[in-house]
């Protein structure tokens, strides 16, 4: 009996589809320390196929942000993560890359600052530097790229236009671009939401090209976007909206409104267009430095 | 800090993204009696969006098998089954439909029959009949179909060639369809292990078609069949021998080779084309019933 | 000598890959007369696989609008109407139906009335009649459907608002929906631009939506729509503010933006998507007239 | 009345699609001597959108074969090339490349050599030679790729097995892999007929493979290899068998069946994937290059 339940466990790890054939990339959950926030922080990081082997080779870094109220185990546990970063790799449709996933979603959901959590200042002058001093990574805007979703989706693209001289692209699934008034799930009058929703409202990405400088403009130019949306979504107005800003600033963007909702299975889908999409830009940049 | 609590818990209920919007359909888990297996069998069922609803609608049915070595929950927890046909059924690329993903893991992992465990006469005699009084369904051959993977694909392949009058449709994915020799996992001296493959052999896909007579063939010729399989999954070459007897035999087939391995993310894009596939199918045969 | 170009010419209709294998649907060029044009007036037919076949059987209609400047060989010529409704009907990816493409480019380019032109009425008074008596047509709405690129796009909104009555979908692709002023190919104080134009601008589609009444409203949701647009496309912005009228006013829609620009690389692709979505709709509604 | 016209042009050029929006990628038609055939001979090349202007850039090299009977002008005709070509490219999910399609279809339908007509000898001492210094070009192995239809499909494998060390990649489409002895439209007693089959035969693809030394093996194993076909052509035996050998040799390779048959349509959707393969290659080599 115990013999059986060997054999089917063994069954099971082959037939029902490893995550984890052997020499295939794979996720770490781990923890770097944080002054910024006083506390050890998790994140997921996805190492590339090759990156045990090739010790001698730098890789690009993809930052790939959660959604509010999710963690750094969403991508890999809900987007699965590894599985479509193998595939596309093992293709090579996507090149080899590490995939950092931050933790957001602890003590207060939010990716940028307030006086009390400086989450954006520990993004930029704690895990940044943390992540290219512990893994071998091409530390260049030309190497450093940004993805995420809904509020992820936010904070991607409030930090390249924070930011636009350290990425090469954002991405941006479904993005929670400024605040809803008319979700009938948040209880506005709860101060914990009031004070979420008032930072993702200073964060405003609309408004932030509306107002742009002719300099920032130009600035904002030097990154590709990427705006992904699904067509039954509660943010389809708000990207949208974010679209014609970017166009009438001429900053050049990508732009796809496909089938779906405010879901993980578009976010596995565009997770298949993202890859490839950053993969492409981090090949011309390494040619470009030649 | 409660507060937070419940919160943070209702974004995440939001944010995270529902496979659950009200109104959408949802997999439960249930058993049901078996007196030829001797013991209550698990099975998992989708109720598409409208069917609490729409109570004098009855739906067409799909049977949905797993891998070897895994369980009815599998295709609702790995494969995302609920999010899939959700995503399906609002676009209208799929039909509402219910879908069966019956247990045949536990105990001995097997779809066919040898003289302890008659797991085929099971389904035909025992499960079928069962779904067909507790759900709402259109009993018959236009609107019942098979679908499944690895050994639940070789499943899919043999229930419809030993009772082609009994479904319209059959969908192979990555399918085990006869037995594979050279599997580095599997201890073909294990007992267990040597049974299972003995009846895997037994239901060699490639040899029934072979050798099928031309009465035979003119009944499988009366399912729609779609072979899929990953171009480096260890099945293509019995897939693509499949087809190749298929084509010899003149039984018209679709055939799929897609990037990828013996994998969820595989099986997950195959579902995509296989609910579409098998609702043209149900509707065509809702019109011609007319 | 001879001999050799028989032969090669032989080679070249099968090796450069048939539009027209035996038993395929094909185009036809016709002429039907019009008392309102005052004219014969050209169109362009396709033909399913099994239209000559099956003597009894009745058809779907899609009518499929070429754009600014166009004709009725657009779709066959440039849009390979043939090759994509056969290889997605021999796939059952749509179902079989009957493709019109009307002539609007000649004389005066225009989809709608203006005193001296009665298009509009000649599509809706003389055409669809026409149809409807010489091809074995299931003449009702759920059976009826638009589709169309660029002013052709408009036509299908625009015909479709009018008269919501007469279609069960609506696909626009790349939709020129009301006039824009800021096209360098466009010399609007020619005074025939200047009247084709002021026809544009007197059908917006956007203001359509937006003044509709709540009757008028109730009436749009009973067409399926479709809207579909490049995001590289000079029409973008257009389509973008027809989506958001559409759902301000609560009227389900498909939205879509994919890569690309005003050009065949997107109509074609977009025929694709097109096809299928109306021939799931069709066979709904087959069904529900049981 | 001129006035119309004009404007109708106007109008025309631009609603009805551009292929050629100003600056982008363009075909011309040209020739080029051959002492081995004796003759000038035609040729299609496509050039980038940003050739003309990055005078000091060089591009890799696409050579892009057309089927049986067919000619130079096939794919810029009847493929969409440019219009794909830019589409891709404008995007990124293509990188610039130069496109060469050859003419193989005049005086001798064949790209093989024999006595008579040493095709085969053209394309490598003359024409190569000629592209690479009469076009800004890469090169060498690591940016010069192969692709093609039906005979083409086989000009590109057997180039790519007799010279492995001058190609990349090598994509095949429809492949005509060896002589099929079973067309009803050939007429194989026709002594033109017959010729151009033995050269099919004596160059047997799958023959290559099983009859291949280690050594040559080895080699092979220097191209990425795709193998495309569509799931009712019919030379899809031949093209499994192909994939068959290559993999009992252990060659990697990437393998597609999809729904389609021996049409445009297909080999246009296989161009799609083909330029984004064959770019991931070029872009990949370029970076290992530094």
């Amino acid at each position: 009996m115990k013999k059986l339940t060997t054999t089917i466990l063994l069954i099971f790890l082959v037939f029902a589809g490893f995550a984890q054939w052997p020499g295939w990339g794979k996720v770490e959950y781990k923890t770097m320390p944080s002054k910024i926030l006083n506390q050890d922080r998790e994140y997921a990081v996805y190492l590339p196929p090759n990156y045990e082997k090739n010790t001698d080779k730098n890789y690009p870094v993809l930052y790939l942000l959660h959604g509010g109220g999710g963690s750094h185990t969403d991508w890999p546990e809900k987007g699965s993560l590894a599985g479509i970063a193998n595939q596309l790799m093992l293709s090579n449709e996507a090149t080899e890359m590490i995939i950092i996933c931050p933790e957001a979603g602890k003590d207060f959901m939010n990716y940028f600052n307030n006086p009390d959590w400086r989450y954006e200042d520990y993004f930029f002058d704690e895990m940044i530097p943390f992540v290219e001093s512990n893994y071998r990574v091409i530390a260049d805007k030309g190497h450093r790229a940004l993805a995420g979703l809904s509020m992820g989706g936010q904070g991607t693209v409030v930090y390249a236009q924070h930011h636009p001289e350290m990425f090469c692209a954002a991405y941006t699934m479904s993005g929670y671009l400024y605040r809803h008034d008319n979700l009938f799930w948040i209880d506005f009058n709860d101060p914990v939401q009031k004070k979420v929703h008032q930072l993702v409202e200073d964060n405003n990405c609309v408004k932030f090209v509306n107002e742009a400088s002719p300099e920032k403009i130009a600035n904002l130019k030097t990154v590709k976007w990427f705006v992904d949306c699904g067509d039954d979504d509660f943010t389809l107005k708000a990207n949208l909206e974010f679209v014609l800003a970017m166009q009438a600033a001429e900053i050049p963007l990508q732009t796809r409104i496909r089938d779906g909702n405010h879901t993980w299975e578009y976010w596995h889908s565009a997770l298949y267009i993202a890859l490839p999409f950053v993969s492409d830009i981090f090949r011309d940049n390494s040619i470009q430095q030649q």
